[in-house]
């Protein structure tokens, strides 16, 4: 890991770092979040196959769209093509989130490109998150997104890194 | 509060609420969430006036600028006409993330409109905090965003709303 | 009707109609088409709820989202505030685009405004049509979409219209 | 052609598709529409140097933008770099749309990618065919699109495709 | 006019300024620049009718469009509804750009809001003129645009401000 | 240089230029402008540092998000992947924008693709300066944008370009 924050510049300044003489190799990243609620929430989610499916996918289509403009959320990341990207939503572990119910989301998104796809599976997750909020605030309005994190990266020259604890 | 899910029709397919009847009042929203990370970054981000300004000013600009989008990232949100935007990051009060170095991101976003700004504050505050990791993530992979929250709801048919706990 | 094209000034150069001056009502567009495609192509996306769930529930976000931002995607469209946008999809009733096996798709979509939702009816109605193409394309890539129309407008100073021969 | 649903996992949940091991080819996508209107509307457009010129040209412009931005459209559409738009407006030939008057669209697009840009093209059709609707809609409401289809696609393991019965 | 920076608070930090107690109230502002070019550049643009119409067209649409997106490239722009925009692009008076020839830009844009539409109009402007630069940048690469300014404001509480100096 | 307008047909309509033939190489522009203000507001500016960070730390960021858009401000343009941008903006030198006072706004913007950058670094420059004048109108609503220019080129078959008499 470098020891400087690459995205300013010798003085201080924000710039959009160089990514000019990196290799185009394949890259993927993983990320996670849990959306901890009410248990009556995730009932009313996952009860009956109709309803589920649409929380679900409308969370799932925010966030693959979410991924596909990350350069637009994030001021300093680079455009860049993506190969696929997938959202999953499933029920959490229990205990994994502090407690309580929770929805788990799971973003992975892969590129051929000349730098990484953290913030697009972390923006990925992160929309498909709030987008659950959004469609459940009216029966839950203390619901929270806890633990945005990367859970893996593969590809580029730093090579393959997975956070410490976190289950396949 | 409701007990259905308002974004379903009776079939349980999404659509946007109709919000037609809904009487145009002053509203204000308030989210916040930590960004855990090491105590070394905290001091990266935060020593020397210059560097200082570039992140967190980034951030802050990231946050508002997704304020005023927020409905191209949700769905099923209204597209709404935004009187103000406040993006706050301050260090988090020790332990508030459960242990260790966090920012605090707050965002409070205000209208005089039909519908509520939740959405705005979560997204704001949530691109906010996904910045200072963009910007920071070359010296510390494992940052997390914890705890996205509604902490405050103004306006509206519902009147006042505080998240119980939450200091001011 | 008027009988010269209002988007165009006296010598014939576009512009953005001026609706200052008019009244803000309420406004209501209804917009259909039909996609149509081969009977096994429409069983495939009819049979099984799960399935069943995810295209036409794609779709449907689809059409909202594009309605949310039809000013972009038409270049003098005004941007406005949209109170509420429903789409769906329905298998189009026998012989209803020519023979041959169909889907429906119906946008609505209201506002308070100075001026009427036909674009964003018209643009949902097809962003849906067309996402059902790009979902169903790898097995039926000769689907169509059939008679992208207005079929109802109501509010503002010409009243109601409703195309003839539509049914409700 | 395939006979499943590809953009649906085995579980029927949408993602996009993962064309990291596709070849990146020259693709070509080749998109067609007619807007039917009132003979009158017709000779409105396409009478007089001037006028013609702002309609159409701004017809095209639109059809342009919406290529770019296809992948906003259309969820499970992957943003790809495109290498070329071409968008046409003539005056269709005599009985081309079950009769009356009407204009014809043609859009086609050329990329070096590894995915094809069908709906690169039926986007840019479809914008630039709701733009004439929008320039004239105050002359003639009940304008249509008839028959938005893909006509021809060239490059890609399929090779080239051609759609039966359509005119070069 | 106020003597200090009013997108900035008392520690100097960005934030998007409240408007929520200001009036909503008709406004208008009129921005110009001039684009200087060779005056054979000039003479290809202004030669005969159907060139004219498109690069002029082009113009005029991506300046129309600008505005409606002003808030998008502007950080701290509020989001607001615009009732109309008018973007010409005409031949500028002998030397009024420092020598050679030019087109001006002039672009108006007109609001009921609560805030005036100055970067609107900038924004229109700008565009527009850039536009041209690249619609004629393979003959002339030299091409400048000068002088982008806002020449008039109408409406609010500061009443009408015309730049000294400025052909109505 | 060409001496016809490549981004017209032969009959005069725009349309977006093939670059599919044309080589991927590093290609780098740099394009200037200058912000024309009262030396009251430059001081208001650059001085105190916490100001001075987020009045140009806002402008750099709005012109590095603006070069990764530059296609969606520019009709005609090519959407392209970027390598790199840097916006910096420092006191112009004495009297080299006609005189008084002046921001210097420089950005360059890098790429390895098919085509140049030029479009890129003028509408990040534009944007930058643009977004000075926002924050700083309340003070100061004469300020202007001064000579938006080229003045570097590299890469593509045309080689290196420079502004004559334009310092390096």
């Amino acid at each position: 890991m470098s020891d400087r924050l690459t995205h300013l510049d010798e003085r201080g300044r924000a710039h959009m770092v160089d990514i000019g003489e990196k290799a185009v190799t394949h890259r993927v990243c993983v990320a996670r979040c849990e959306v901890r609620m009410a248990a009556e929430t995730l009932a009313k989610i996952t009860e009956g196959q109709v309803t589920k499916g649409d929380v679900l996918a409308t969370a799932r289509i925010a966030g693959i769209q979410a991924a596909k403009r990350a350069a637009e959320w994030i001021p300093l990341a680079h455009p860049l093509p993506i190969d696929a990207v997938r959202v999953d939503l499933t029920p959490a572990p229990a205990g994994s989130s502090g407690g309580g119910a929770a929805l788990q989301v799971e973003a992975t998104v892969e590129t051929h490109w000349r730098t990484g796809v953290e913030m697009e599976a972390l923006v990925a997750a992160t929309a498909a998150g709030l987008t659950v909020y959004d469609m459940c605030k009216a029966v839950d309005r203390g619901m929270t997104l806890e633990s945005v994190r990367l859970v893996e990266k593969r590809g580029g020259k730093s090579g393959t890194w997975r956070r410490p604890g976190e289950p396949a």
